[in-house]
C-alpha cells in the first residue's frame, strides 16, 4: 500500500504540475501576491506516523481559510451544539464573501466556512476572552495538531488583511446589526485576521488534519481531539461547503471532504485512511487551488479513495 | 452483522414513529393529500440479496422526486458528460422550485435534483424520442433495478401533477427562453410528471438503489448499470443537493447520500454496504420526510455507517 | 408658443439624429429586426387639435410595450381599484422581464408596466370574455383615442411574439402558480401578444395619449376617457416605472411621465400642455429608444416643460 | 387662494389626525422612541413669505433622512455631475437599508436617498475636509435655508445613532471594499449621523425646502441656491426614490416629490407653488409617517396640486 500511495502521489504531482502556471494568484494583499506561482507541494499523513511528500512540501505558506476548519473545531468543542444557533450548516450557493443571504436570513450565516460564518464562529470562540488569549489558543492548537512548534502567525499578513478587510468588516457589522456578534467587531476580526495568517507547510497541515480522518481521535498520539459527532459534522460541512460555490464540483471530482484557502492550500480528509494537504498558489475562479484540486482528483481516483464508493 | 442491522432497523423505526404525526403531508394534489400520514415503512437491501424490512415496507407510494436520481442515471449513461453543460452539480442553496438562480445564471440549473435541473435532465433523456418511448424506458429501468415488474406509473397522480404544474411549466419555459430545452415544454413535462408518479414500495426502492452503493454495478446480478465515475458523481450530487436547502442538515445528521420526495420517500446509499429506503408521508419544512429522516439518522448512527468516519 | 414648439421640435430632431445609428434594434423577432434603424419621427399633439410633426411621423411602427399604458387604462376603468390587489405600483428596480421579485413576492408583480404586471393586467381586462372580444376592445380604444381607424394589429408580429414568447409564458405560469391569473395562460397571452403588435404612427400615438395630459378628458372631443384619479395614477406609474430599471434616468433627464417600447416608440405626457410621441428603433441598454430619449430631453428642456419646475 | 390653502390644510389635519395613533414610532434609539406619538404638525411655506401652519408646527423634531435631500444639494453643487458616477438615480425597489444591490452592482448605490447612497453622498461632500467643517457647512445651510438660526444638531441623537449604527457601518465598509468611499468609514459616518440628528420644526423645514419648488432659487430672498438642472434632478430623485420601496405609493397618492424620515417628518415640494412639511411620529411599514402621508394626500388632492395634472 505504501508504495502505491507514493507512486500515485508522484504521478498526481506530475499530472497537475503543468496547471500551476494557469491559475491566478490572490493579489489583494502584497504578501500573497508575491508568492512564486510555481510553488507546488503535496503531503499525505498516515495514521502510523508515516508521511509521503513531494515538491515544496516543507515550505510554509499562508493557510488562510483552511484555518476555518480548526477554529470551528475549537468553537464546537467549547460551545457544543449551541454554535449551530448562530451559524447554519447548509451550502450557501454563493461566493465566499457574499452578504446577500445575511440580509434575507436575519444575520445568520449559512455555514461556518464562508467568511461571515467563520467570523461569527471566531467571535463565539473568543467567549469573553482577550484577542491575545484566543489567538494563542488557536496557535497552540495548530502546533499541537501538527506536532510542530514552528507553526507561526505571519503578522505582516495579518496586518495586511486588517488593512484591506473592508468586506469582512461589512459582514461583521451586518451580523452585529442582527445581534449575532458577541464582541466588538474589531476584536473578533483581530483574531480572525490572525488565524487566516497562520503559516505552515503541507506536511504540517496534513498532520494537523489527521484526526478528522479518524473520528476526532489523533491516531498517532491516541488523544481524543473532539467528539466523533463533531468530527463527522465537520467533515460533512467541509464536503458541502468547503469550497464555497465550487463545493459541488470539488465533491464530485475529488470525492472527499476538503477545505481550500486563497493562499493555495487545500486540506483533504480520507476517512479511515489519511489526511492529504496540497499547496499551489494559482487559483481557479472560485478561489480554490487549480493545480491542487487537479492533483487531488488524480490521486484519490488512482487510489479509489472516494467516499462515494 | 445481519442481526445487528435488524435490531437497529427496528429500534430506528420505534424511535421515529412518534414523529409520523408531526410532519405535514403534501397536499397540492388530492392523490398525495389523501395518503394516511401514519404510514411508515423501512427497507434495507443488502448485496447478498437479503432484505430487512419493517412497517409498511411493501406498500407502494409515489416516489416523486426520488425518481430524479434514476432519470439522471439514464441521462448520464445516454449523453455522457455533455449533460453537465446543461445542468450543474452545485448545491443551489434554494428551495426545490426556485427560479431566481435561473435568471442570474442564464437558464442553467444548479443541479439535476432541483425541479429545474430535473426537468432539463428529462428533456435531454428524451433525445428526440417520443413521450411514450422515454416513459417506457424509465419504467422498464425501475422495474429491472427493483427486480419487480409490479412497479407502475400512477396515471391519476401524473394527471394531477400536470393539472397543477404551473410552477414547473414556468421553470421549463424560462429555460426554453435560454435555449436550454430541446423539446417542446409540454413534451418534456409529460415525461417528467410521469416519472414523478412512479409508485413502488420501500423494499422495491431499496433494491432499485443498490447499485449506487457498489460503484454502479448491481451486486446481486453482477450487471454493470453505469460507470463507476457516473455512480460516484450521482452519489456526490445526492450528498450535496438531494434535499434542496436542507441538504446540509441531512448530510450532517445522516452522513450518507440520499434523495427525498414529497411523497415521503427517501432513498439513502451506504457505499459498499447497502441501500436503505424509508417512507413516511409527513414532511419537514424543506419537504423531506420528518420521521423518515429521524429514522435514518438513528439507524446510520447506530451502525456507524456515516461516510464521514 | 406654436412657433416655439415647432422650432424646438425641429432642433431636438436634428440634435438627436446622429444617435439613431448608435442604438441597437430589437432583434428577437424578424419583424422588428428588419426595421430600418434610421427611421426617426416625432409628433406633438396639442389640446387645440394642432399637431407638430417631424421626420417619419406618419409611418406606422410596432408600439409594443407602449400598449401597456392603454390596456392599464381600460383595466382600471373596468375593475377600479381592485386591480391594485393583483399588481402593485412600485418601481421594480429590475429589468422588464425579471421573474425574481415574483418569487419573493408571491406572484404579485410590482407594477403594470413590467411584463409580468402587464400580463396580469391584460388577464384582468379579459374578465371572462373571449380573446377576440377583448382584442377588439383594445383596438377600438386605440382607434378612437387616435381618432384614426387605420390603426391596426400586425398579425405577423403577434404570431412572432407568440412563437418566441417563452419568457412571457414563464412569467404567466409563475403567476398562475400563485393564483394570480384568472384565465388560461395561453388565453391571456394571446391578447397580450396582440396588444403589443398594434401598429400606429407617432402622430396617431401622440393623439391617442392626449387625454393623459388633461386629467383623463380628451381636450379635443371633450369626452371623459377615464377618471382624473385614474389618469393621475397612470401618469405617476409611468413616471416611476415607464422605462423599467432606466425609469429614474428618464425621469431626471426628461422630467415627464413616459412609456417606451422595444419597437423604438416612446409616449410622453406633458400635463396640461401636450402629448409627445417619438419613434427611433435603436435602443439603449434598458430597451428605450436612444435617439428618442435624447430628443425628448432636448425638447422638454428647451420648452421648460419638466414637471419638476 | 390663501383662504383655500388654510381651509384645506385644516381639513387635511383633521382628516389625518385619527391615524396618528395607528402608526409605529421608530424605537431603535431612545431619543426617537420617547417622542409623543400624538404630536402632529403641518406647515406650508409660500413664495410670498407667508406660512400656513397647524398643530405642532413650531416644535422641533429629528428630521433624520429628510436631511439627505439637503446634503445631496450641497454635494451636487460642490461636485457637479461627477457625483452621479458614485451614486445612481434609479429607484432601488428595496428597503432603506438594503445591501443586496450593492453586491451585484459593485458598491454603487442605486440613488442618494437610500442609506448607502446618502452615506456615499456625504462622503463626497466632505471632500477632504474635517468632520467639523463639513457638519458646520450642513448646519449653516439648514439655518440659512430655514432663515432661522435656532435649527440645531441634537448631539444625543447623533451619539445614539453612532452607537447603534451597525447596519450603516456595514453599508459603508461594503462600499469601501469597492473603493467607493473617499474617507475613513468612521469619518463619513460621523458627519452622516450628525446630519440625521438635525432638529427643526415643520415651519422651518417647509421654509428650508422652498427653493426646490422654484427651480433652485429662493423666491423670498431671490438667492440662487442651486442650478435649475440640479433642482429638477433632485425633485425627480425625490419623486422616484424619496420613500424607498413605498415611493410609488406616495407618488401616486400625493402626486408630488417628497422625502420622509423615520422621525416622522416629510418634506413635499409643489413645483411653482409651495413647500409643505408635515410631522407625525407614527410610521407605516415602509418607514414613512402614516398620518403625515394621509394628510398630504388629502391636502394636495383638495388643491389639485398633483403634478400629474
Amino acid at each position: 500500500m505504501s508504495e502505491e500511495i507514493q507512486k500515485h502521489l508522484y504521478d498526481a504531482f506530475e499530472h497537475a504540475k503543468p496547471y500551476c502556471s494557469q491559475g491566478r494568484v490572490a493579489d489583494y494583499i502584497p504578501a500573497l501576491a508575491e508568492v512564486d506561482p510555481l510553488k507546488f507541494g503535496m503531503a499525505v499523513a498516515l495514521p502510523n506516523g508515516e508521511y509521503y511528500c513531494v515538491g515544496d512540501a516543507d515550505e510554509p505558506f499562508s493557510i488562510q481559510s483552511v484555518s476555518k476548519v480548526f477554529t470551528l473545531s475549537l468553537a464546537l468543542e467549547r460551545l457544543g451544539d449551541d454554535l449551530w444557533n448562530s451559524v447554519g450548516r447548509e451550502p450557501s450557493g454563493s461566493s465566499f464573501n457574499s452578504i446577500v443571504q445575511l440580509e434575507t436570513e436575519c444575520g445568520k450565516p449559512r455555514n461556518p466556512l464562508i467568511n461571515a460564518g467563520a467570523i461569527v464562529t471566531t467571535d463565539r470562540l473568543i467567549d469573553g476572552r482577550s484577542v491575545e488569549v484566543t489567538t494563542e489558543e488557536i496557535l497552540a492548537f495548530m502546533r499541537e495538531r501538527s506536532d510542530d512548534a514552528t507553526v507561526f502567525i505571519d503578522e505582516d499578513v495579518a496586518s495586511s488583511e486588517a488593512a484591506t478587510g473592508s468586506r469582512n468588516r461589512s459582514l461583521a457589522h451586518f451580523m452585529s446589526a442582527f445581534s449575532n456578534m458577541r464582541h466588538p467587531v474589531e476584536t473578533s476580526l483581530s483574531v480572525y485576521f490572525r488565524q487566516c495568517a497562520i503559516a505552515m507547510s503541507t506536511r504540517q497541515l496534513a498532520r494537523a488534519g489527521l484526526h478528522y480522518a479518524f473520528g476526532g481521535t489523533d491516531p498517532i498520539s491516541g488523544k481524543s481531539v473532539m467528539s466523533t459527532v463533531n468530527c463527522r459534522n465537520i467533515n460533512a460541512v467541509m464536503m458541502g461547503c468547503g469550497h464555497y460555490d465550487n463545493s459541488g464540483e470539488f465533491s464530485t471530482r475529488v470525492g472527499l471532504p476538503g477545505k481550500s484557502g486563497v493562499g493555495g492550500g487545500i486540506l483533504t480528509i480520507a476517512p479511515g485512511r489519511a489526511a492529504i494537504a496540497v499547496w499551489s498558489p494559482g487559483l481557479n475562479q472560485a478561489g480554490t487551488s487549480l493545480a491542487g484540486s487537479m492533483a487531488l482528483e488524480y490521486f484519490t481516483d488512482a487510489l479509489d479513495w472516494s467516499i462515494f464508493a
